[in-house]
């Protein structure tokens, strides 16, 4: 493993081919919100690109940079990222059979939050294609989700990306969950540029509720017709955020999900 | 216009989204093959994404890296390559308003180039999804053709992708073209992940001389028909290549293609 703050090789196969993984992680102090999702999330997906990372490697970056970087930041907490690449070497796109990964860990200031009353959000022309085996998993190939959030305006909090058939799928940098008809509504990992570390807590809380969720993509239609309650954007940083508005559309907000906690892993020094 | 040639900012969003573009030139000495064709592609697909560079800057940068390299390498000849990235800003996936991309150069040793006898092939399990807005674009977002080469064993020369509906759409870093029933095989820009230079070179040799080419997917069946006379791999670095088995099928081998030349730039010091 080779770690490095601040540059790169050029030769990195992370820059040559958006050959690797990242995730971003909430910080509070010493807090990580979700970290061992996370730290599960990263090993598991870089197993399946075939980039060797344990999680005790990955806990041991994330120690070292709370370390460097907990106290610089003020009580409205930090961002914590890591990206991890399979490094340099190979022939072309071909990759070394014994490759040495990189992973650079980075922290940056807590964006500003949105607040109870909810979001206004458009639809994104730029279309979503998803590799099946490629479905769910944050990998450094996001050009669509790059050309997708050049369409926003200062007015919009976020964009919704559809698929080729024009259903809903994700936001730019969220996922999205409808409340209609007395249940939920998702679209499943194999339809997912990026199968959020949040939507999966959120779902295990709706399970732990007994609620119904159904995983499909979602109909434009389906947000019009009275059932819709209320539709929401998660991430890791926002954590859950109601949508008050999209593309023109009034929208229901509701609490319901006003409740669910971030559960903090707390990372010894 | 910000160039490095070792090191890259760990900010760089050619490294965080693969937020660019590369272009990979065949060099012999000061002589670069095709040279205006990939300035002019890298400035094309630039505005496609909305990175600003011009088609002078790309003349410096290679002049530059002409005067450094090109006595350094033998007769063999040597590769070009110009990644350029959006560089560094913004806020997430949305880019800064006036970003100042950056543009890294490298040379590397030829490297070996198939004989006139032709080369096997395999087809890759991993299959090929294309993004109808970055179709044919060479981005940095290349972790399909990654995994496809993973595939890849000692004895195949390269692994042909395939699109969901199992049609042949182009090689992990080859396109191809099919010669078949009197007339020539190749997939529409469209459908292609990357539209390559010695692609385009070859299809205006084949219209110059008057022959028909159908833009069409390659049908797995139309290789074993008794029409096809041939099959053949392209790009910038080995040229036109024909292949002489696919998957365990014997094909016909000719040199149809064999007098294709490649114009050499020479560039200017």
């Amino acid at each position: 493993m080779s770690a490095n703050s601040s540059r790169v090789s050029a030769t990195d196969r992370g820059l040559a081919y958006g050959d690797g993984l990242f995730e971003t992680i909430r910080m509070e102090g010493r807090g990580a919100v979700l970290l061992s999702r996370h730290i599960h999330r990263m090993v598991t997906d870089a197993a399946v690109l075939g980039i060797a990372v344990t999680e005790r490697e990955l806990r041991d970056a994330v120690r070292e940079a709370v370390d460097r970087h907990a106290g610089s930041f003020g009580s409205d907490g930090w961002v914590l990222k890591l990206v991890l690449t399979r490094g340099s070497g190979g022939r072309g796109y071909r990759p070394a059979a014994e490759g040495v990964p990189s992973l650079i860990v980075s922290a940056s200031v807590m964006p500003p939050l949105p607040g109870p009353e909810g979001v206004e959000v458009g639809l994104a022309e730029f279309p979503l294609t998803v590799n099946p085996r490629l479905a769910g998993i944050k990998t450094l190939n996001r050009l669509e989700q790059v050309m997708a959030s050049r369409e926003l305006t200062d007015d919009l909090y976020e964009l919704i990306m559809r698929d080729p058939a024009g259903q809903l799928v994700e936001g730019t940098r969220t996922n999205v969950l409808l409340n209609a008809g007395g249940h939920w509504i998702t679209p499943p990992r194999e339809q997912l540029a990026v199968a959020g570390i949040m939507r999966a807590h959120v779902l295990g809380y709706l399970e732990s509720q007994g609620e119904k969720v159904e995983y499909s993509t979602i109909s434009p239609s389906s947000l019009e017709g009275k059932d819709c309650r209320g539709l929401y954007l998660m991430n890791s940083i926002i954590g859950v955020v109601p949508v008050r508005r999209i593309d023109g559309l009034d929208l229901p907000v509701d609490d319901a999900l006003a409740t669910i906690s971030n559960p903090l892993d707390l990372v010894e020094s």
